[in-house]
């Protein structure tokens, strides 16, 4: 074993005994450290601006991209904002010891089903350094340690904050190790991490495909992924088609970088040629470029659109690009939901009651929605509150994930003296 | 990629095909197909004894012990027994459809989290063939499709039972791939099975340490694993002395071969002498051997007493052994426990309310006992009607896992046209 692999086993070690210590914390004592870590963000503003500097000029010597650069870059404003983050966060009501169940036996035994915290949970995250105060802060309010493993390009910047998180949670009473950093870039640690089952009970990817994979490939525990949203619109028969048009057109042009905008337009064949002659030239007019079927480009011959194939149906855009099929069927639409989505988020537009539930109901997906723009599939619109993420996950947490999903239960049995 | 892959690759699509439509079955129509699997079953009994006659024909050419080939053996008996739990799971209420939730946002979007099937699941399995039945019937009532894998020594009683499920279901509407059978023991489909992510939504391998270890190794989704039950009970200061030799000697001798049963002895030196004295010998009466420190040792000089070594904390005998250990306080059973435990089911025996609350609230395992057995940590007991194990993950099943902990969920949004 070498000494960095050590050092990682250190780490999971007073993470977990932070997390046992966490667990026993109050509602209200969570709450005063997480207003002493966004009190210590502010006050450290000058180091964390100085930290930052280094992942700027080393991102600029890097030829880093200006969007890049700029998504890196912490300001006063950026870190008012971090800290606000952890004040809402500490709004929030505390998940833990919910009783989720209580029931006697007939042999006298009361279970009591008790929400707990998970307990360590790996964060592995790519560039921005507000993720580090993002995520740990959330994990912290549901109970758990975190360890946390952030991209190279922002190496100085996530130290100062956990640096801040840290020093002012611990002035307060948090336990040692409840939030740690690992200060270095070796990609051996991710491996180091995703081995280490007897301390890490779940690990969060949160990046892009390629390290979601890499960590899927490596880990021995669950893994909560939020992959891709190839999200659909379909538009029925019976669909109020300026309704369609709408949501289409924010669902695709609002946000086109969000995993919950717009990927592929499914049409019925009955009102196509119409909602391609009025919605396919307003998204034209938006900058959108379409990738459509014969049906599509007929209608809209003097336009520029290019022939949707088979790519384009497993295709995550993230761009002002749409995919557009002409279907016969909500069935059709179904099925190509069912085969080429990222059972993420879609959307039927339809006045006829009956197709929206059998959609709502066949469709595979962790949201569906009925005549409501795909753009609202996300934990802050659903109520929630905050988010760590859109798990496309099927198992613990699907959708929108937040404070309950951080947790776990334990069942609590008391008796006199029952045996078996 | 190999013939035997391609194969497994086919099994998954056709199950991820069922799984769709299983999804959609009602409640009438589940049960229907259930009762008439346990109708083919009892028809095939001819069929079924007759393979199993091969196994066990193999199993003794092989020189497997007599105790495994006693597992192994179905007649007619046996196979009624298979058919009534069918029909148990029948009986139980169906999880897929239930509301968990429902609420109306500010914007006038209506949210409901509604129950739904995971999808497809696959089994890995040794030895017992009637986990053929159990698991693929528990899996279908929560309306998921299964892909099982069974151990070689049960190859043909696994087929013949497998066969009778497809029969029995398909006659009256279960989809074709609902329950698929891998008829090879070759070991590399245990490998396709763990990468085959794109169909497959989880993994539950039901046997020994190694095969769990393989398949967490091996796999790309979730799985839930059930680890040991290295199950402690403490007996306070303040406990009923007498409550506690009963519990002990229920936990420790009434089943020792079973995951909820006890394997170390935690006891307040304050009561040690006066328990050691009383139950210690009527441990040993039982036939139990025990593994105690210099307390106990001292307490029982006249018997025989071996010494607890440090690898007797991290071990599940299964077996009429106990290791034994005087603490000086709640809090050193705790950290022990939490230490050397297996987060499974633990017991405190007190009178202490207090004391009791500590312990059930401090010891990180799926099930804490106050003053009743560790052997009611089970299904059955808890109520649930039917497990198909006890999940030592804390992630999505803690514990003793049922029907609803076989279903995931979605959100079914809807509204008249909200945008963003």
């Amino acid at each position: 074993m070498d000494a960095l692999q050590q050092e990682i086993l250190e780490m999971g070690a007073r993470a977990r005994q932070a997390a046992l210590a966490l667990g026993n914390l109050t509602r209200e004592e969570k709450d005063a450290i997480l207003h002493s870590m966004a009190d210590a963000l502010l006050a450290r503003e000058a180091e964390i601006v100085e930290a930052n500097a280094l992942d700027l000029a080393a991102a600029e010597a890097n030829g880093l991209s200006a969007a890049m650069i700029d998504r890196l870059r912490l300001d006063g404003k950026r870190i008012a904002a971090i800290a606000d983050g952890i004040r809402q966060v500490a709004d929030l009501p505390d998940p833990v010891g919910e009783t989720l169940d209580d029931w006697t036996r007939p042999n006298g035994m009361r279970i009591v089903k008790k929400r707990v915290p998970i307990g360590v949970i790996g964060i592995i995250y790519e560039s921005r350094p507000n993720v580090t105060s993002d995520a740990a802060v959330l994990c912290f309010k549901s109970g758990n340690a975190t360890i946390l493993r952030g991209g190279k390009e922002a190496i100085h910047s996530n130290g100062a904050i956990a640096d801040a998180l840290d020093t002012g949670g611990r002035k307060v009473g948090m336990p040692e190790g409840a939030i740690q950093l690992i200060r270095t870039t070796d990609r051996s640690t991710v491996q180091h991490l995703a081995q280490m089952d007897q301390y890490l009970d779940l690990i969060i990817p949160r990046g892009g495909k390629g390290l979601i994979e890499t960590v899927v490939s490596l880990a021995r525990m669950p893994v909560i992924k939020h992959y891709d949203g190839i999200c659909h619109t379909y538009v029925d028969k019976a669909a109020d088609l300026e309704m369609a048009k709408a949501i289409v057109i924010n669902a695709k042009t609002q946000k086109p970088s969000v995993c919950n905008a717009l990927e592929t337009l499914l049409v019925h064949r009955d009102v196509a040629d119409a909602f391609y002659a009025d919605a396919g030239r307003a998204l034209l007019d938006q900058g959108v470029t379409l990738r459509g079927d014969a049906a599509m480009r007929e209608v809209l011959s003097g336009e520029k659109v290019e022939e949707a194939t088979e790519d384009d149906w497993v295709t995550e855009y993230l761009d002002l690009i749409l995919a557009v099929k002409t279907v016969i069927s909500v069935d059709e639409a179904i099925d190509h939901i069912n085969t080429y989505g990222s059972r993420h988020s879609d959307c039927v537009v339809t006045e006829d009651a009956g197709t929206a539930e059998r959609f709502l109901n066949q469709v595979d997906s962790a949201a569906v929605f009925w005549n409501t723009s795909t753009r609202f599939s996300d934990g802050e619109e659903f109520g929630f509150g905050a988010e760590i993420g859109i798990s496309t996950d099927k198992l613990h947490a699907r959708g929108p994930m937040a404070l309950p999903e951080l947790t776990s239960y334990k069942y609590l049995i008391s008796g006199d003296g029952q045996i078996k």
